[in-house]
């Protein structure tokens, strides 16, 4: 079985500088890996001179003469940029000649050029942002992040039953805990688009536990494996959890900073504060995937620096490696069969 | 001017354990203050007797014979506890014999019987519900955190008319900066609502700033007074930043706890983890307002100890000194009027 991914080097804030490594210290780690980095031939050639020759037959270069700017709408990015890195890296998932696409570039030209490129599976609506974020439990995965808002109950459970193929992939897990996200676990709490969609959650083949409310996500009362949430609630969720995390890594800075005696407590508590450091670092749930799509594609944070976009890379190894896409298809078919026969 | 305040004396989980060290701390602290402390009088009469003799001016007892479970549902609430604590409570401020009431019972149950009681302020179609959280530049005011769903551009409006009304009275601040809550800072980002309820906002008097992320709550690149945002969002980004706080939290414990090393540690960092602990104290937070109605109602969070209960009593006593419902209705009355113009 092939194993070849497209990179879009020249994509996030740090380009080249975190792609690059990051790719690099992938092919030593997975002799079967392929990868083919997408960009401009004069920059990466240079760049990529030795590695082209210690891993002549895995690594390779293709040209992609533009570059999509981090801040660039997403409609002049599809309509102009046609030799862009984003898009010729997912013209060869379109191919077949690569499995996946990892890009850290901008989300919404990423999301539109990937949508118009490859086309929607049937059966599926609209396509969704998944990703995992630390919980007290290890991770919970949580989709819809930010492709949709106004989401239908039907869309909810299509990304529900999208959901739960990747986090049977990346977590070997047979029957995922699927929850909704809601303001309260009562059977009457929520909007119409949430009650609905607990209805059909209900009656699919999903493991549904129903309700879950926002601290589930990182810290609720039992593990859920899978949070399922319309896109405008799930960005919104994604980015305060970001907020308070800063808020109080800031103040932990601050108060370890204040004087002589608590900066020795710094010096002291350092291998306890790189512990919890490395615990929640968000470098280590970096790689979220467009769901919905007839080819898999993989987002790296525009931030994101060589250890990160390694982990986007990995995310695309393991769908690739167990099929997610096929997987999706087929359950998005059983699951559309089940609901005419109901 | 008056300052009385009734208090459900039996709600929360902790019921007077909670309420009667918190009022008799407030009326030792601020001679003006009245309270009427609500409940079985039974219970209540023992637990007061020398308060009732230090306090005698300033301390009464209504007798309230039945209390409101912290599961109830609200409308069985509402239809068959009509002489419960919080429900007198209520009564008190309807009937001008107190000017504000502070409860810690069930938040539904509150909600429902407020209104039924209250009624609605002339303009205001749905209440809604405000609180503050910490953030890295004091704390933010948030509304609404889940007294409505599916809020349209009008509800959001009035919010932060309210909002504003109630963080100017609270923060001493002639023009808070008033933010809505999307998923993005563009103007092209969001859902119908959010973005009509934009276009209120820039041709209002509010010192409207303009869309702000989930971030901004605890930590954003700018200071932000109010954050308006539909009660479903507000109240998955609040459950959010607590499941986010206790991971952290936990971890913090967990790793310090891990070996006689880092146990060391932790005791030489105490001051800098009590510091930190009293910086985002959720303690130092409590006090809900309900917002919209004729009459002052501050919910306490169902588990707050003493201290934190004592802090809703202050939000009340701040509401009523500076006249918070009065203002309110002013601008509620000049906002529709300009609209009329326009």
């Amino acid at each position: 079985m092939s194993l070849i991914i497209s990179i879009d080097a020249m994509g996030g804030d740090h380009g080249t500088d975190s792609t690059i490594p990051a790719a690099l210290d992938c092919l030593r780690e997975n002799s079967a890996l392929h990868l083919i980095m997408v960009g401009d031939k004069n920059i990466l050639e240079p760049l990529l001179k030795q590695a082209l020759i210690d891993f002549s037959e895995r690594l390779s270069i293709q040209h992609a003469s533009e570059c999509v700017a981090m801040d660039e709408s997403p409609a002049k990015a599809l309509r102009n940029k046609k030799d862009s890195s984003m898009r010729v890296a997912i013209n060869l998932v379109k191919d077949g000649r690569a499995d996946a696409c990892v890009s850290a570039g901008n989300t919404g030209a990423l999301m539109a050029t990937a949508r118009f490129v490859l086309k929607m599976i049937p059966g599926i609506d609209r396509p969704a942002i998944m990703s995992s974020m630390p919980s007290i439990y290890g991770h919970t995965h949580v989709l819809d992040l930010g492709a949709n808002v106004d989401s239908s109950a039907e869309n909810l459970f299509q990304f529900a039953v999208m959901g739960n193929e990747v986090v049977k992939a990346l977590e070997n897990t047979a029957e995922p805990k699927v929850g909704l996200l809601n303001i309260g676990e009562e059977e009457t709490k929520g909007n119409e688009q949430v009650k609905a969609a607990a209805k059909l959650l209900e009656n699919s083949a999903l493991n549904y536990i129903g309700y879950v409310e926002g601290n589930s996500l990182n810290a609720g009362d039992e593990k859920v494996d899978l949070i399922v949430c319309d896109g405008f609630v799930g960005n919104i969720a994604l980015k305060s959890i970001e907020g308070a995390a800063k808020m109080i890594t800031s103040v932990l800075k601050e108060s370890f900073a204040k004087n002589w005696l608590t900066k020795a407590a710094a010096i002291i508590s350092y291998p306890v504060l790189k512990a919890i450091k490395n615990r929640i670092d968000p470098r280590l749930h970096n790689g979220a995937s467009f769901l919905g799509l007839k080819g898999l594609v993989i987002k790296s944070h525009g931030g994101a620096d060589s250890l990160a976009f390694k982990t986007a890379i990995h995310v695309a190894i393991v769908e690739v490696d167990k099929n997610v896409i096929q997987k999706i298809s087929e359950q998005v078919e059983i699951a559309l069969t089940q609901r005419e026969k109901i």
